[in-house]
């Protein structure tokens, strides 16, 4: 291809991939050229654009370490980790919703944390199959985005429910000092997640569920940073000044009481 | 936005992006996202795959360092380079073409390049309007790609001529030991790039011309790793066993003649 141009490069790139031994990696680069080069023409891309775009990307790779995985930021924001779930996730009506898997929230605190910080968050739920059947022996995991230390490993007893406390989630930034951060500031966009808790729940005979639980009335439930809010996913937290809490003990302090209902979607096949 | 799913995400991301400041990110990014996420959808990106393009964009990242930019290796071998400067460098029939900007190549030396590395090309050529007239001290900077220590900088003469000698250009891989590298190998494609000399030509009222000069015959003229061939940019490189040189002198030992005429396209506007 001696004349290649603005109407022919898409296609001569395509057809260099012809040789490809793998069919789905021919596949989906297909698709990614003509989508890269239909953006491209369609903004009709500078030079400077393109050189900056190039600098941001290896800025982001740079940026992406263990705890700060920046790359996985930018899709985030761009809103592709919610779509990916989306197309991955798809389950029956009645089973809980899948959301994105968290990103790395900010190291610092935010505000209203200090004051939250002390109080006890009591969950009590309990993991169901689509017919309502409780799953015994499921395992849970559990915590607050980025609170290693606070994660929660647990399993669902004989009627599928489990309990554990854990410190009252509050709205946090994703991590927005990199490049992801001065492009949300660029686009007049804030870094903020709604509050919410993070499950992985397992059970033999399941699909894997990746979700989020997001508190009812936050500020930022309309606008997610990380587009991960789903409507069935928004429950009541209650506050309680006082009394008694969940695992039988009587707190003079407030506290915080969630109930929610995971429902499974069984697998197919002949995983057992 | 409580409701999203993957048939609502591509607006709720684009709706974000109505605060910015600036129009034209927003126009870009507005066509980034709904590609990004149209690709998304019609290859139906499985989590594993979403996942392992994240790790590749960030590990390019990782290996973009100055003087190996992989980054820009993976845009020079998508075509997105090409297409960009196809874009941008528009010019009217009878200038000569742009190509991409050099890309890296590789640090070890090509099959073929030790037995020319002795030999010596001769480039005698012009620079001139589009109407023919010479034009007078432009500035070139021209060399082997990657061979910075070969570069050349000179100023053409009253008649627009100019004269340089530098190593015979061989064909060369680009940098193919990363990530860029290893998918490249995975699409059966090679690293190759033909022999060319690059050049970058500045005069005052003249649009700056980044280009090559391709030798004719190179066996990968067809196979532009970089997509950066123009048919207009193939010449004839002529190899003389012995004889007059054109810097006036006797060569015992054969030698290589290049002969090209770049014409310039005038700027527009108040520029000089």
């Amino acid at each position: 291809m001696r004349h290649i141009n603005e109407d022919t490069i898409t296609q001569a790139v395509i057809a260099r991939h012809a040789a490809a031994g793998d069919a789905r990696l021919r596949e989906v680069m297909t698709s990614l050229v003509q989508h890269l080069h239909a953006f491209a023409r369609e903004v009709k891309l500078t030079e400077a654009e393109w050189d900056g775009g190039l600098r941001f990307l290896a800025e982001c790779g740079r940026a992406h370490v263990p705890g700060r995985p920046e790359v996985t930021l930018l899709s985030d924001t761009l809103g592709l980790s919610a779509l990916v779930t989306a197309l991955n996730q798809r389950k029956p009506r009645g089973c809980t919703e899948a959301s994105v898997a968290a990103s790395a929230p900010a190291d610092v605190a935010a505000p209203g944390r200090g004051s939250d910080a002390g109080e006890r968050c009591y969950v009590c739920g309990r993991v169901l199959a689509l017919d309502g059947t409780p799953i015994a022996g499921a395992e849970i995991r559990a915590g607050r985005a980025g609170d290693d230390t606070g994660q929660e490993r647990l399993l669902t007893g004989a009627d599928g429910s489990f309990l554990f406390s854990t410190g009252v989630a509050v709205p946090r930034p994703i991590a927005h000092d990199g490049p992801v951060g001065r492009l949300l500031h660029a686009l007049g966009r804030h870094p903020w997640r709604p509050a919410h808790l993070s499950f992985i729940i397992s059970a033999p005979g399941y699909e894997r569920l990746v979700t989020h639980v997001f508190r009812q009335g936050d500020p930022f439930l309309d606008a997610d940073a990380a587009f991960g809010v789903r409507g069935s996913l928004v429950a009541d937290w209650v506050r309680h000044e006082r009394g008694r809490t969940p695992d039988g003990h009587t707190s003079e302090r407030p506290f915080t009481t969630l109930d929610f209902a995971f429902v499974l979607n069984a697998t197919t096949g002949d995983t057992p």
